[in-house]
């Protein structure tokens, strides 16, 4: 099954915006080949406006020139992409991921090119055109890339259709596709119409949907349509975004499966920002960095690793590396938020196996805390704290002294 | 003053949709300056779509070409208006329509033409240009052929200013603009430019805001920016929406006065929907048109005429030729609901020179009914019924048993 | 017909809140008698809580023990109301208010005593019995007397029927009603039942309903079952309320016509909250009280005064007797609010009588401020400013500089 | 801990109304004692209007005499509970239960009786009275019993204290608290006041709230202050309510833990309405008995049953006797809704021992169906449907045919 466990990997927007290079992709690939790859990090996704030759940083711009084909479907730029030449699309750079033993991911605007509708372009292998599945009022709002399709015509399927098929021929294994994920209930049918062509297009590709925050009553309708989907707007380095996470992870933890996972956006850590200031990095403290990786995986959000992984320090690769902690994303279930409040959090997650359940503690204060949690009466169990390696003592709870905004994590086993 | 009293004239939209003709505007023009001139009808308004050259009905066309100069402004399409060839504009049709006696008005969208911006135009006599002042995320709903402008640039200003020169330079005397009056807040800044181009233009135009229902809460800043607007949806023939006025009417009343006129939108009297159907006539029954002619005088509504004038038989003729009945729009003041339930209303009017009042009475119900009004305690008046012509009894009260759907008005002149 | 113009006349809670004895309404009923009577004051109206004996201030006592009869109506207090002693009721201070040729008024809370419930008591001249009349779970929110009425029952209109029968024994000619009328939908039905036992009493009694705000929705509602009603909650001696007055006097002055008022609440003028402070004095100033009188006789508010009337001083009688000022409450009609903006307001309202028209000027700003409105073309007239006395000069627009808060109201007649 | 688990027990509403007596009370206890205790049913709780001397049904009676001491604390009827005489109160009855190995339980309205109200009793070994304590603005839309307490006064803390204490006297193990679940943010501080009344009493008494549906958004409120609180308004034997349970069980089940529990009320199962009809019998087909069971046990809600047990048929009690069944609700944690649709729901609950897991599947569909369920990939797992026995083959997925509206649970245990 595709995304039986939440996918891992790394995206370019945090640290690249719009403006990601073919160099770059290699070389943070490269990077988790050799240093990521053994704990499950597996994705390499280039975001954002890989067809717009004169991106620079995380804006757009009206009216700009985008790469495309014949028949209205983007290509990569090729000042930024050279390997694309040639009608190459993104193969080349898919290739040389797949040959790191990794796999290769993009994204896309929900719609059309604009200028492809204006144009009255065709669409491959079909008798249909570009002007007329192109709905004039679907806009995006935050981008003016594009047209959003009529699904009611016949001619819609066969634009998603023909860029699936061109996807899955350069060997693409992950689509982010954006402006869609709250677009209920305009764009309901526009996410069936791209899950039927992705699902058709010969080859297993991970749907993933953006931007949040989903609709909460539209869960069944995505995990039947999705992979995975965005339960925010863009989360960013902020400890306030952080602590409304809590909030979110408690509404849509039990919608998370096998197949189907609702994320809580990328992991903004280490060099951030990087085409406005080569200097920039992640505002979150460690403690801060510990909880989210805590909260993530405790809800088995899918892992999207947003710095330039290249510069990564000691701290932040432990975190990324830390194969108990993140055996939580894999091997629990069930994940149940036992409480919330302004000041503190705790949640546990039972193992698949049964062997055991982790048990983590969250420090939402300001303050030094110490958070405590009742553990099952009468249980005998082996304690570890798994971000220092620490054993526990047992009892009838565990409680940790917390600095402020910090996280602790216990794999808890019966003996 | 502009628009001291509510403008009244003909409009193309009721009986030729997208699809009016420069024959069909001379031959309402000369109708009007015949029959309706004398009881004060002066606008002849061409209405949306006029710079499309393939349009045949009330429908839109994606992506179709539009007839336009090199600076992004519409032009009037050759085909339908043969008079505008070489450059001339609506000009020639305008002088026309002035030779009559009469006014000459036109239909806009906000913004400006879609592909001007894709093609980079620049804005007539200014430094600017088209695909910056076009903003890509602001379009129609139901209208593919625009795009709002950034009004927080110089560059919007820009453009209206040179429509608007344009449009005085062609001798218009009326601007219908589109997309705009219910489209609060986004489009409130709008508003004010489009009116401060309007006024600086060097000519008297009148400027009416499309499409309803304009907020009531924005009462004021419509006062102050447009000399009409729309206070409901597109009306037509539909006695649902004929009794829906009369709880609009009693909102908006108070905001009539000279210079700006909250707006019941065209009379769709006589032959309608020319486009679709040559025979095609209006559904509204005698007492329902006798209704909406009450009413829209009562509170002092614009009085745009909707049907193809030619075709008018004598009744239609009789309704817009009834001098006493019209003499309410332009000398009553301060109308006042008395009454509006489910099944009856009743509405007074001042006269503006004191010399009595208008008292309208209003059956609303499926049936036969009498509905009444009692007169001020004392009063000794002469009372006509305006329709019938007929003088009423004088006392307590004015009663008038009314057929279903049907008004009677009266002039009350104290003795 | 009953409250053909807008009552005028004198309430006690401004001045005594729960607590004004028969003594205050005598001298207060005697010097309306003297001073104001000419210029068209006439109800005297206790106020709220006359059936407490131990009432001191504005405030309300939970489970207090209130006079009532074996039928459960209240009575007067006899050691505020002595004359009310065996059995009288108000009806020998009806009859002394009577004889200096004034009117008499009571305020009621909608609903039966509590303890009229809890003791079971029968309703008079009927086969019912409170506690079946009673409503348990309808109650006030601020005041803790009563019970609301099982509407649905005989047993509710038979309690209204026996105490409106009673009121019309003691010569009751105004009746305040509480806890009613911002109470829709739950009190939809109660109105009716109070209303048309207040009807088919044998006396005519104009029937009040506060408090406000009463839903603008529910207005035909109201002018059929009420003769005026309360459009905001209780108004007293601040800007901020009397500013808000303007909105909702905007709203509602298409409700005013003979038989039903929108009221705007008693006027704060003068000596307010005696039983808390004998020196206390109203914080309005001259302009503001200008502003509120100019206002409410513009929207034909009825006028109901405040204030303790012996402590007036020579400001305050002279608003309350510019007989020029007062006519517009009696004889205008149609008043018609021109704009009203956050820094001023303009109203017209033509008389009745065709003899030209009202025109009131108000500055909402905190700084001076010369407000002007156009007046009709052509127009020529003798213009005087109604709280000065002054001839102005006509012309195309009247101007009037204006000091913070400050309204002018003209006359207008055609010459 | 208290309430550890879901409580289990019977409840007298479903059966008795509000007239449930001591005859049948112990009869119940009698049949809970032989055939229920041994599979964890305990608690016996007398629901609404014990105090009431008349009830015959499930109405309520305005003004009704209802038993009290001279504090304002309500008394059981005597000639309902013949026990409580000679002031014993529901102390016989306690221990009668007791006695039987069971617990005992008791509805109460919040607040005090209005008669103690209006009588002004004292407030017992307190200084405070009662109709200082009352609020006389708080009062049940739906029992007309009594007033809520003013919660800022000591004297309501007082009033809250003397009934806790008064029960504890008694012997009382469970209070159900009407009025108030769903009374947010009005009875926000009540409940916590309640809560700490009930703590300090001295005794070990489970808190219960009533009636639902309670505010999600008070989830972290209700957990610290009661042990369980309803999730819905009453909940009788209609396959619309029991429907709409499972997307209510769907947003709450994360909130169930160790001495906090979402209620989903009581199980209307077997002989109901008693009062009302004595052959009265659960409309609930066993299918969906079989689901209502199903989905309470998984999401662990409390389970109190609500016929008339002496009366049970053998099918019910095999409901009531499905040790394996009831396992869930005291042994399985996190439950975690797989997806909820229209016409089918699958759930599963890990065992809290890690030995396996529940797998629940329900056909919510009018017609037969087959509802589906993946499995761990790779898992090895012995099978056993637990309403009938059945081992099931193991494979990828569990595959049940289910008839309308029915339901099956797997024990699944890996090998």
């Amino acid at each position: 099954m595709i995304a039986n466990t939440p996918p891992m990997g790394w995206n370019s927007w945090d640290c690249y915006g719009a403006a990601v290079t073919e160099d770059t992709v290699r070389k943070n690939a490269e990077y988790m080949a050799r240093y990521l790859k053994p704990y499950g990090w597996e994705y390499v996704v280039v975001d954002i406006q890989w067809a717009r030759p004169n991106a620079v940083d995380h804006s757009y711009e009206p009216f700009s020139e985008l790469a495309m084909d014949e028949y209205g479907r983007l290509t990569p730029a090729i000042n930024r992409f050279p390997s694309a030449k040639n009608g190459a699309g993104f193969r080349p750079l898919a290739d040389y991921v797949h040959s790191l033993g990794l796999k290769f991911g993009i994204h896309i605007m929900r719609g059309l090119p604009r200028a492809a509708a204006h144009r009255r372009l065709p669409i491959a292998d079909s008798p249909y055109f570009c002007h007329i599945a192109a709905d004039p009022s679907s806009v995006c709002m935050w981008n003016p890339d594009m047209y959003g399709l009529r699904c009611d015509l016949p001619d819609a399927r066969a634009y998603y259709d023909s860029i699936f098929r061109l996807y899955a021929s350069w060997g693409v294994d992950f689509v982010k596709c954006d402006d869609i994920a709250r677009e209920y209930p305009r764009c309901r049918r526009e996410i069936e119409v791209i899950s039927e062509a992705c699902r058709s297009c010969g080859r297993e590709i991970v749907l993933s949907l953006s931007p949040g925050p989903a609709p909460l009553e539209q869960a069944e309708h995505l995990k039947t349509y999705a992979n995975m989907w965005r339960i925010t707007d863009d989360f960013w380095d902020d400890w306030k975004l952080l602590k409304g996470m809590f909030e979110r992870a408690e509404k849509w933890c039990i919608h998370a499966a096998p197949g189907h996972w609702p994320d809580a956006d990328m992991l903004p850590l280490g060099a951030l920002r990087q085409c406005e200031n080569p200097d920039d990095w992640t505002r979150f403290t460690p403690a801060e960095q510990r909880t989210m990786m805590t909260l993530w995986c405790m809800m088995r959000s899918p892992l999207m690793i947003g710095g330039e992984m290249t510069k990564n320090d000691d701290f932040t690769l432990s975190l990324l590396t830390n194969r108990d902690v993140l055996d939580i994303v894999r091997e629990s279930w069930c994940a149940h938020p036992l409480r919330t409040t302004d000041a503190e959090s705790v949640w546990i997650a039972p193992r698949q196996d049964g062997d055991g359940f982790y048990l983590a503690l969250f420090n939402l204060d300001d303050r030094k805390r110490t958070v405590s949690a009742a553990l099952p009466e009468g249980l005998k169990a082996e304690i570890t704290e798994l971000w220092s390696g620490k054993r526990l003592r047992g009892g009838n709870a565990v409680r940790m002294a917390l600095s402020p905004h910090d996280a602790a994590v216990c794999r808890v086993r019966t003996i």
